[in-house]
């Protein structure tokens, strides 16, 4: 059985880290793309303590408040239809403005003084260059907002804050710090300022503001480039495992798989494992990219090297390390502890974003 | 919106194609890991001039049941545990057997005479080294299994059927053919075979045997690697699409998104589109990845370059070569008739499969 198990205990441990990092900010915890690819669903019981949640489309915004979240919900790029902007209003949704469009339909259908859609992130381009205004735009589309009644929190996108050395941080947290000074002189003292991904909240404590936005930080993994999750504190909160399903012994010289891509130096044994990209799990992987194997007698654990093209439903691993007994139907963590999913996204060349949010419907879920 | 478009129509036209290559010859076909990412609700119907559907878990099997699919339904992992294999014979599923526990409780609890599950898929490990008996092994299970009441049907499966040339297909094929032989003089001579999957129904057309198993060329993908699905007469069964939510020119020499990948080369016309990783368009592509842009005021199309790294919620093109009132909201084609999925898999350093399979839930999904 493939099964992926959302551990909400460790998201409420992330959230607590963001608040060490952040412990006098708001914290707008992202859960946008299904919270990730752990299910909404069973995210935002975990999210008590944060002041609100951030999603990428209206339908993930309503999701949340059917849920039940009554809080802050921000939709981070905003209305893309002047009926979505209807509906924003309507469940009490703040919006991102981040060009004309969105402004004009802000200012030509004004929401009721106590909803929450008074409330506007207006989107500066600091560097990022794919939503916001310029500085021009910027300080127009404030000023007309605010004469409209509304409440700002002026926000941008850091392009590469994971990196902390990387020379852009330093002109796009200039820019907005200046840009939020001018509208705080100019157009009212009450406007408020949100900088910080999960990456800017761990590499640039001094400019939190009044919200940050943690995303991968809650879902265990690192956001930076020169710590990893373990030296943050940072607790999985996913477990993605399947089973083995047959065991083998391939002879010295055999090929396995497709492509025949992994050559066997000596016989060995091998365990089918009943998972694949059909899951989620990469199709292309690292050679050394590594799976553990708890096995279902002695509940020791070992990792084991997986051989061979990860197919659509199935993987083979080398189980040569495990005791002779291991018996059939023993369970393989995909990721979770060990390997953490960071270390998989890696050797399959991308980020662990990217595994977490692309796993398909075929593994059950369950809460741990 | 992110919009899913499955075409009924395309994946008949499909394994009509199918039964051009293999006119005398029963398909299975192949509908596991939720139809290739194409929803096995959406696509059983278009299928019903198959003998069978093949899926890869018990709960596949039984959800094809539940849609009203009457005929075979093969398990072509076979059962996971005596209990499946109980459960497969309640609802009359066909199974591989491909080791010997598997064997064993085959041997055990026999179906009743009319069920289906008396029908063995009896996997023969030809080259593979992935699944099923050696050929002692097969020989003595094809025997016992006989004198048990089970019909027989052969299987295994390609390595490198794709490449025409890989000097393994002709070794898969000789011990293939001479084990069908044996079988049939030894045990019963009623024992079929099966050795095709999609590419093998076009490689190797004098091998067909009593049964195909297409999969991927059913969606609309070529299966080989030296024709393409144009040449193969494929349509694409699946259309993804997206659209601009926003437009912005970008001054030379200005990044665009996450590690500010792409640099403006001159002041560049670009559309943001709402789809990403989080969708399940693949994260880490090659430079000149392009989508098509349906300019909503002229209808005409228009590929455009994908420029900067694809986030999770947006992707960013160049829209230089549309015309200056390219519409906010055009649709964006990721992949469909043009770019065609088989594309877009080569610049993402996959195959098609990979991609259909790892889409996530967010997109909403429609028959077209």
């Amino acid at each position: 059985m493939r099964t992926i198990t959302i551990k909400p205990a460790a998201i409420t441990h992330n959230l607590n880290q963001v608040k060490k990092f952040a412990p006098e900010t708001k914290v707008l915890a992202m859960v946008k793309a299904n919270a990730y690819g752990h299910g909404v669903a069973a995210v935002l019981p975990a999210l008590q303590q944060a002041n609100g949640v951030g999603v990428a489309t209206l339908i993930e915004a309503l999701e949340a408040r059917q849920l039940g979240w009554d809080k802050t919900i921000a939709l981070i790029e905003g209305a893309f239809t002047v009926d979505e902007w209807r509906q924003a209003i309507e469940h009490d949704i703040s919006c991102v403005i981040h060009h004309a469009p969105q402004l004009t339909w802000a200012l030509e259908h004004t929401p009721p003084v106590h909803c929450a859609t008074r409330v506007v992130w207006l989107k500066y381009n600091t560097g990022m260059n794919r939503l916001g205004f310029n500085a021009d735009g910027v300080i127009v589309a404030a000023q007309r907002l605010h004469e409209a009644g509304y409440q700002l929190i002026l926000t941008t996108h850091f392009a590469n804050a994971d990196d902390q050395t990387h020379p852009l941080n330093a002109m796009q947290i200039q820019r907005f710090n200046d840009m939020l000074s001018t509208l705080q002189e100019t157009v009212s003292a009450d406007v408020q300022g949100s900088l910080c991904n999960s990456a800017g909240i761990v590499n640039f404590p001094t400019h939190h503001h009044d919200w940050v936005r943690p995303g991968i930080m809650l879902y265990g993994s690192t956001p930076v480039i020169d710590q990893s999750a373990y030296e943050l504190d940072l607790q999985a909160a996913m477990e993605f495992s399947a089973q083995i399903i047959a065991l083998q012994t391939v002879n010295a010289g055999e090929g396995i798989g497709y492509g025949s891509r992994w050559l066997a130096q000596q016989d060995t044994r091998t365990a089918l494992v009943s998972v694949g990209y059909g899951d989620g799990y990469p199709r292309v992987i690292a050679d050394k990219t590594y799976v553990t194997v708890i096995d279902t007698i002695n509940h020791q654990s070992y990792p084991c090297t997986v051989i061979g093209r990860v197919a659509m439903d199935m993987i083979v691993i080398d189980v040569s390390n495990v005791p002779e007994g291991t018996a059939l139907n023993s369970k393989v963590i995909l990721w979770g502890n060990a390997p953490r999913v960071d270390e998989v996204a890696t050797h399959a060349g991308t980020i662990s974003y990217e595994l977490l949010c692309r796993l398909s419907l075929r593994p059950q879920r369950l809460q741990g």
